[in-house]
């Protein structure tokens, strides 16, 4: 490591990611000369390949299943993800889809009339009620304080079941069946991996029940659309808020658009302009540690896919 | 005061108001004998006298101006409200509709379709934002947890500015006008009196600004109705997120249905079905200050006319 390490910054000199990089220590170069390179731009652009120099690799976004697909990330050198950096914007917006769904905001919107009744008042509280988060990581347990602060009580699913601060209980990715009957609501806020593809079927709509909420904030292929168009039709699911469908983007006419108690947001709890400050903050902090040799925050395991 | 207070509970027997009075330690009793009055009905059944032996009435509501102009409440005994008593509940919506505004959840409520450029990207986060509570008694105070734990400051305007806990600052009612300049969003939860009647007009909307929210948890009367359909609708004001509106019920075919950015829950944030467990917890709560002569929680106060 070196102690203003020399660091591309790429495919644009974005203004904001060069003040991050020397905020932290580092000095901007060509990529010929680079020990590290903080990307802004998509997979497409990346460079076909890099100079051995180069030991580091910051990515801009938190999901990067299009990078290994893409086959940029390899085993030559530390890559980092934005994972985590992004997490209270989305957590955020996983909050307020819970509410909107609990609280009947979703029929009020749609409703131009007057109609307690009909639109349905507040279903429930999340004071004293149990959500459970699967997959808690950075957005998860960015919900924490919020939920905890309303009056929920938390049961978070993570692969180890290591305990996760401000959680009730923590169980184990392979106890994850348990938490669907247990909790009042459920958030998915877990990767999209070959482990957790369909992970929500007819059986755990079922036992979320009639009176609980679905909340993805995480990837479509986490639930199994057709079992949850029934579930949410017949009743057995009291509602689902989603900010990613499967199939992505959800095709006009597709029979969740029109479900009971559906609500959808457009893969938008990530949005471009809340990201640019937190991106920086990363990418300062990043070049902080790999100036001094700490460990990097975010860093890829290629094996979890993550 | 009685060791085991004689309290009269009408107008029905309810079971888990009886439990709350035993709870409490009191023993019921017909109103001629009584000393305490737990009342769970409306005004308009309310008994026309009270003995003299009745030093102190439980009234079920949080708002009582109904009370009030019925001329129910007097000068000769302690009257009590249950202002207070539903705040999670009624500040968890307060939470859910300014959520739901901020991160487009209103748009995307009504599209059927994936757009997320039409229906917008959430406008903002509360990350780094200033919230003002206007009014922080119980409702307000019960939303400060929440909105720090979303990572905003808070800024509380309260009768005499006394501080607030968790709140940034806290303002006495005399300089309520400088927050709409000051916060990024404004949560209105002040009590309907003359001094708050139409406290926020053009100027105030204006002040709140083309990407502020407003959310009105309180009553209808607090905003000039005319002037914020107008700020929606030339973009002034950033949207408006109600519980209560002025007129109430709002009538068909009124602009602010049709107003842009605005969301209109038809005064259901403190419902029936969810109040059942505060009030027995207040009931028991008052019934054993009572027994001990401690200062009963919620007192009225007819010169405030809260």
């Amino acid at each position: 490591m070196s102690s203003s390490p020399a660091v591309h910054l790429g495919p644009d000199q974005r203004e904001d990611l060069a003040d991050a990089v020397r905020e932290g220590g580092g000095r901007l170069v060509d990529l010929a000369d680079a020990e590290a390179v903080v990307w802004a731009g998509g997979a497409s652009t990346f460079p076909d390949s890099l100079p051995e120099s180069v030991r580091w690799v910051q990515l801009p976004s938190a999901g990067i299943e299009s990078w290994i697909e893409a086959g940029t990330v390899d085993t030559e050198r530390t890559w980092t993800s934005a994972v985590g950096a992004y997490s209270d914007v989305v957590a955020e917006h996983a909050i307020g889809l819970l509410l909107a769904g609990m609280r009947g905001i979703v029929g009020s919107s749609r409703a131009s009339s007057w109609l307690p009744d009909e639109v349905g008042p507040p279903q429930s509280t999340l004071k004293g009620a149990t959500v459970a988060i699967v997959g808690a990581g950075g957005i998860g347990r960015a919900m924490i304080p919020t939920l905890t602060a309303l009056g929920a009580e938390v049961i978070a699913v993570t692969r180890r079941g290591l305990p996760v601060e401000g959680a009730a209980e923590t169980l184990p990715a392979d106890r994850v069946s348990e938490v669907f009957d247990r909790a009042d609501h459920v958030v998915l806020a877990a990767p999209a991996t070959s482990e957790t593809a369909a992970l929500v079927g007819a059986d755990e709509l079922a036992a979320i029940g009639a009176s609980g909420w679905l909340v993805n904030i995480a990837r479509g292929s986490l639930v199994d659309t057709d079992a949850l168009v029934e579930a949410l039709n017949d009743g057995t699911l009291g509602g689902a808020a989603l900010d990613v469908t499967d199939p992505e983007p959800l095709p006009d006419g597709h029979p969740l658009w029109s479900a009971r108690n559906a609500l959808i947001t457009p893969h938008v709890a990530n949005p471009q302009h809340l990201q640019t400050g937190a991106l920086a903050e990363r990418v300062a902090e990043n070049v902080r540690r790999f100036a001094t040799g700490d460990e990097l925050v975010g860093v890829v395991d290629l094996d979890r896919g993550y």
